[in-house]
């Protein structure tokens, strides 16, 4: 995935890495520097990966990666080029070196390096209401709008002709030309993700961001989860309407149309021309097609195909649907 | 409908609207200037009017209109006084044609008009919090509060004894007296009304306001969206609870009673004394009559009469629904 | 119940009550003060209290408040030490009664008191944003975090080492160590409590606060009311996701895990270690036990056994519902 805006504090030394797993291993690897944690796809042999499910078997098999944090039964799926770090929680691991890493990617608490609009390079820029606030590392196009009281925190770039509505908060987000983010919306913070623990929850890092692609419409009270391991992603001109959720690594394609109160689960992906009714449910880490429909108050719980109209909690073929509610 | 806020740019030329619509006529009415955009029912003569379904086939019988954006399969319902202009999609040429008199109804950037209370005549009239702004064409009654942070952008009249909470946002609206609206609400942005193209979607104005009638209360986080061509209505006494979303033209009788998180899809009308339970969802375009009870839950895709109590998804009579749930 | 912000107005001579109750009685006892009005459980004699059904007979025949707020069938379940006030309406009585008591208690206008935290005691002490205001009667622990535009309305405790976000306001509420709100939420506002009256609906006094236990967090955009006539809690290490809707009364257990949008309606009681998925809603007046799941978009509409995971709506086991719609 792009990382543009987590700082990567690597690299960091193996054996710094083994003593915060607590971890011995024998070999003179102890003093590699590793320089990123990354899937086991896209890692290479300066990285350190992670493998915590068999589903991922062949993409363990073909890694380039010389470390990788997994398990007892897991291990020998590794090639011997990479060194196992066997752990007892895979994930609960991962998201603690990911915090090695991305020490900035754990808390969300509001950006106190935001200013004043009017004390920045955007004072004659922007078309701004009052009381706008900008926080580091933030670009803004041309021909842009942004309302009263919104806040785009650190790490956010904003394409040319945006409407910003007032009362908004983006951060760690990447917005594309013509897109129009009403509201009182949140784009851009932490995902509901952490490892539960009886004194206190571990949360884990969110280093992806939130990419809304052009002329894509963002309705009033929306909240748009970023990603922790991927990114979320709303595709071109696709719109959404009031008070909808978008979770952490969500994926939704183009000239989909989202009405009111709709909830999309974590790690979801949507495909393109899709339409869904308001008040609908997605499951995480579901896969809807293309060209589906999903009525209005439906619950999906598992994959919808390509070109499939659906409806119902849970949601089956529309005509099923109406049949046995007849 | 009454129209007080959005500037009507008419009288526009005949011939102009047909080089919009990219039409010819051999007629010598294209130096006519017509007033208004209006629905078959209440055209005048001066006005144009539009014909797209055969559930107004008496209405188009009897228009008094001049002008008709109809297509080929309807044009014939009209009288011999009302010349079609035919298109290939008449919705879309209606927006057209709404955007040529109403330019001002499709965005709903943030009013940048708005000034700090303290620089209005509703300085020492209204007990107000911080940072509150007001709009153009904004009239407020005695004994008002509004919060702090609160926007009252263009175009809204809010009686005597109303309270609004802070961080609220309202366009377009007409208030009248003893209303609460809480905290974080969002009343009279357009609805999700828009005509899907697979570049860029087309919106199509809202030149209707949001009415809230005296005595309401509407919960904090709610969103109500003003009407397209007719307006959002909630009626004397209706209470509505948090995080609310009420699309456009919906219209909720007196008295009415909604628990948190219930959706009203756009263009639907609720009777008077209706109690709905939380998160219940109804349909666009359904009737729920007056003395309708709705469980928390249900979602109503059909219409339901008066003195009914509904349950389920899709809601059906409560006994019958408690019979098949044992 | 606790109760450390509404300040009680009593004591209140009984023939005041009894004038605005409209009633009469014969007794000496006109001239005694009564100090506070509270459930039959723990009210003394030098309190009143109300009694409105039966089941809580067995408490209203121990009671030993002097006067009871009661109907004509069931004041004889009272020892002789309470005197009867029968009324047709019990709980409008209460409503009014309380109300005399706790005059505060009834409107959530905008605290009109807070100003801007730069000149209070806390300016220096707390790491906050812009335009962050600060009511009566709070206080604020030690490296806490306060996001901008924020507003710490009138009786709110913040433990140490908390973090609010931005565009949030709290009223009336104690929240411990170690806390997390995020942004745009609205805590501690009065229920969706009322009695429906046909001109103007009457609100009854919402004397609880919301208390929110150590090491919790609660998401952008959630909605959580204070207690009616006792207090809202969200337990130790609860976390709490998105647009979220507590409603006022509502006790969650230690160590839950709530997903997005979920809804819980009046005075429930959810235990510990309960996971409820995202949408779901929970009817008013219900209890759901320890270790409980509750699967995404189900409505639960009865009490639910401990160590049970139930979905569907009606929610039922996760078998069987999994089986009727194989």
């Amino acid at each position: 995935m792009s990382n543009p805006f987590f700082k990567n504090h690597g690299p960091i030394l193996v054996q710094d890495i083994l003593k915060l797993l607590k971890l011995q291993i024998d070999s003179d690897k102890k003093n590699i520097e590793l320089k990123d944690i990354k899937d086991l796809y896209i890692a290479n042999n300066s990285d350190i990966t992670f493998f915590h499910s068999k589903k991922y078997k062949e993409a363990a098999k073909n890694t380039k990666a010389s470390f990788c944090i997994t398990s007892e039964s897991l291990k020998n799926e590794l090639p011997s080029s990479c060194v196992p770090l066997i752990v007892e929680n895979v994930l609960v691991s991962v998201s603690q070196i990911t915090s090695m890493f991305y020490p900035d990617a754990i808390n969300d608490d509001f950006d106190n390096s935001a200013t004043n609009i009017d004390e920045t390079i955007f004072k004659d820029k922007v078309n701004c209401g009052k009381n706008v606030l900008i926080g580091k590392n933030v670009s803004i196009g041309t021909n842009c709008k942004i309302g009263h009281n919104t806040i785009i925190e650190k790490n956010v770039s904003i394409g040319d002709n945006c409407s910003i509505g007032s009362n908004t908060i983006i951060r760690n987000s990447l917005i594309s030309n013509n897109v129009k983010i009403l509201d009182n919306c949140v784009v851009g913070k932490h995902g509901f993700g952490f490892f539960p623990n009886k004194i206190k929850n571990l949360r884990y890092p969110h280093i992806g961001v939130v990419i809304i692609e052009e002329n894509c419409e963002i309705g009033c009270g929306s909240t748009i989860d970023r990603g922790s391991m991927s990114n979320t992603v709303i595709g071109k001109n696709t719109f959404l309407d009031n008070q909808i959720h978008i979770a952490h690594n969500v994926k939704i394609g183009e000239n989909s149309i989202i009405a009111g109160q709709v909830g999309i689960a974590g790690s979801s992906i949507i495909g393109s021309n899709v339409r869904i009714g308001g008040q609908a449910g997605i499951s995480g880490h579901i896969n809807v097609g293309n060209n589906v429909e999903i009525g209005g108050g439906s619950g999906v719980i598992k994959n919808i195909p390509d070109n499939t109209k659906v409806m119902g909690y849970p949601a089956k073929n529309i005509r099923e649907f109406l049949r046995d509610n007849k």
